[in-house]
């Protein structure tokens, strides 16, 4: 081993959970139990968990993991939503300060914050904080997100189980709008990348079954042309399944559904909560009930469902994503014990996928600031017209959700 | 085989899909071919299904079943939604009139009817018409809701597999929401009967893990009351999880949901349309702001799901319930083919849950008088305070769902 800092290592996990977010919390423990932390003599003297991410760090709030028992962090492996607890907080300058200290305090010298593009962001600048102070600090960003949003990965954790619950909800759903027909919406998870939105195109099984319009926030939302988009596809098929991301946004960048959330509850993020409301999805619903409604006649079935975030808990994570997820946070692990270095991780795939080759993935470090605060979107190449996605996101998308359950119909 | 009268046996689906309506389905199809329907000689010429329920018997819109492969079935069986197509149509008098034309004309003689109490009160009418024609026609209800309120039935097929839904979606709920702590309201099915939303309670592992507050339509909702039982929760924890069936109502009866849903759509039975909406959730999530945000601070973080269609789709099944859910088909064929008979399928326990012993069903005939458009209720005994479920209904529902996978916490 190199010559490394002595100290206790730390581990948060912040925003939103995922079905596999205690994956990557396990990858980091067993990856240090791996390199000794805790042994006598080794240079990691503790590993420690952070109650609520970098909020419980600066209130003392640690939790001891050194010793946690092998069986019962395989069951916390399989479990959804954060086990030591998570923040929206977004630490501003003066936040890092103390996350600092508090690292001072407790002796740390190594530092994993499993999270999205904001976490990454926190990384970074304590990571700055300790350098400027001329404190040995190694900082790890571990990703994770159910949008996919991180610059510079193929994808990343939490999103294929994610895509697999939608794709799942979507097909189920298909064939029970198609039983018993009208016109069915599906809000997906997604306040900017549409990827989630987009998964919903694996329920499909075969032509004609849903969702047969699918809405991206990188695509400009049109109402009008909504409108003729369902009257279109209900008048051949006399029902039509809708998927809609909750982060769709007119050619102006306007956020449809903050427009139509009266009550629009900001957080801390200065994000508009969209998730937690059912209110774009009864909007639209209330808008094709208006606008096909026959003259003299009774408007079409329109239902609107929310999915809410049985998309980032539902305990049915994608094996792919469960395995990644782990192996992201020992790549973590391995690249704090390997020497002085810092960063995040990021996911590529071996062969792309077009080539044909099974699906691989490969880890490397990347720099936190060529991924911190930035978010991807779902490339052009990804995107089918204004109302659909392409081949190629589904051959992307396939491997990573795993088969999705066939369901027979009549 | 006793003397039957000689013609075609038709099945339909009514109401909204579940998860095993394609088990009942397929066991009625297989219980007439057991019997022999569709062999030379035997007095069931053919095996049909209607398309849409009775909205495709009336339309000539039936598809034969008789020689549909068996391994088609099995997949079919193990599909959510109506396989043959469903309707919300609730015929009336005359439209019962026309479905009893549709039967001479296409010489049925056995009529299957697979549905809630609304169906089985069409069966009856059905019956009754025929009877008075003096036209042999033998008329069978199949039991199917989720909302679980057929009377003299223990349970009914479709509520196992809903209740394993909602009891694993709010066990991976509740550990979302106190991993990233507030107040989150999940609204669940059930317009008059609160089964479904009880069934929340096994999503509880330990003590003041959620589902923490329980509203049911059988206890007269109060708003106050409902405000002060989440504070003191949320005082306690810092987080609370609240299930709240959509069909919540105040001490006159008057829909909690319906009053608050301003754009309320009625459906064909002329019930407002509660289910398809987050109006309630939502609605109850801007009381819980507004009456628990501090003089001069912020109000607590309120998040609302309403589980929508998926608890009804979702596809996968309770084990108990699938093999019910083909039982009870195959005991409505076996009635039809035993002589002189009409009527419902009702589902009864060997063993009361109290017990000790492990959980066994049996099925009877029962009147198809004695059950049509009747509605059951959550008994007393199952019903704890003003907002909880009682041991004995946790004691009942259990061997229904099937484990719930445990999640592990930290």
């Amino acid at each position: 081993m190199p010559d490394l800092a002595r100290g206790a290592a730390v581990i948060g996990q912040s925003g939103g959970p995922t079905a596999v977010i205690n994956q990557s919390l396990v990858g980091v423990v067993q990856g240090l139990r791996a390199a000794g932390a805790g042994a006598p003599g080794n240079p990691i003297t503790r590993v420690l968990g952070m109650r609520h991410a970098v909020r419980g760090l600066t209130h003392d709030q640690l939790v001891d993991l050194t010793d946690i028992p092998d069986d019962r962090l395989e069951r916390l492996a399989a479990a959804p939503s954060a086990g030591l607890g998570s923040t929206r907080d977004k630490p501003d300058a003066e936040y890092c300060q103390r996350i600092f200290a508090a690292c001072e305090k407790h002796d740390i010298r190594y530092f994993f914050y499993v999270g999205g593009n904001d976490s990454s962001d926190t990384c970074r600048i304590v990571n700055e904080l300790a350098n400027k102070a001329g404190y040995e600090l190694r900082c790890f960003h571990v990703p994770k997100t159910v949008d996919n949003d991180l610059v510079l990965s193929d994808h990343t954790p939490g999103f294929p189980s994610a895509a697999r619950f939608v794709a799942t909800a979507c097909r189920a759903d298909a064939l029970d709008n198609a039983s018993i027909p009208g016109i069915k919406i599906n809000v997906i998870m997604g306040r900017h990348a549409g990827f989630l939105t987009a998964a919903s195109a694996l329920a499909r099984q075969g032509d004609d079954t849903g969702p047969h319009l699918i809405y991206v926030p990188e695509v400009a939302f049109d109402t009008e042309r909504f409108v003729q988009d369902v009257a279109k596809v209900y008048d051949r098929l006399g029902y039509c399944q809708i998927a809609v991301s909750e982060g769709i946004q007119d050619d102006k960048g306007e956020s449809i559904g903050a427009a139509l959330i009266k009550d629009g509850q900001a957080d801390a993020h200065g994000n508009v909560q969209l998730s937690g409301s059912g209110a774009l999805g009864d909007a639209l619903s209330d808008l094709l009930k208006s606008k096909l409604k026959p003259a003299g006649g009774k408007p079409p079935r329109v239902r609107a469902d929310t999915f809410g975030y049985l998309q980032r808990c539902w305990p049915d994570a994608s094996p792919v994503d469960a395995i990644e997820a782990r192996g992201v946070g020992r790549f973590a692990a391995a690249l704090a014990t390997s020497g002085d270095v810092d960063g995040s991780v990021a996911i590529g795939r071996v062969a792309s996928p077009e080539s044909g080759q099974p699906y691989a993935a490969t880890y490397r470090r990347v720099e936190l600031s060529d991924i911190a605060a930035k978010t991807r979107h779902m490339p052009p190449e990804f995107i089918d017209g204004t109302n659909n996605v392409s081949d190629a996101f589904i051959r992307y998308c396939e491997p990573l959700t795993g088969p999705i359950v066939p369901l027979e119909r009549l």
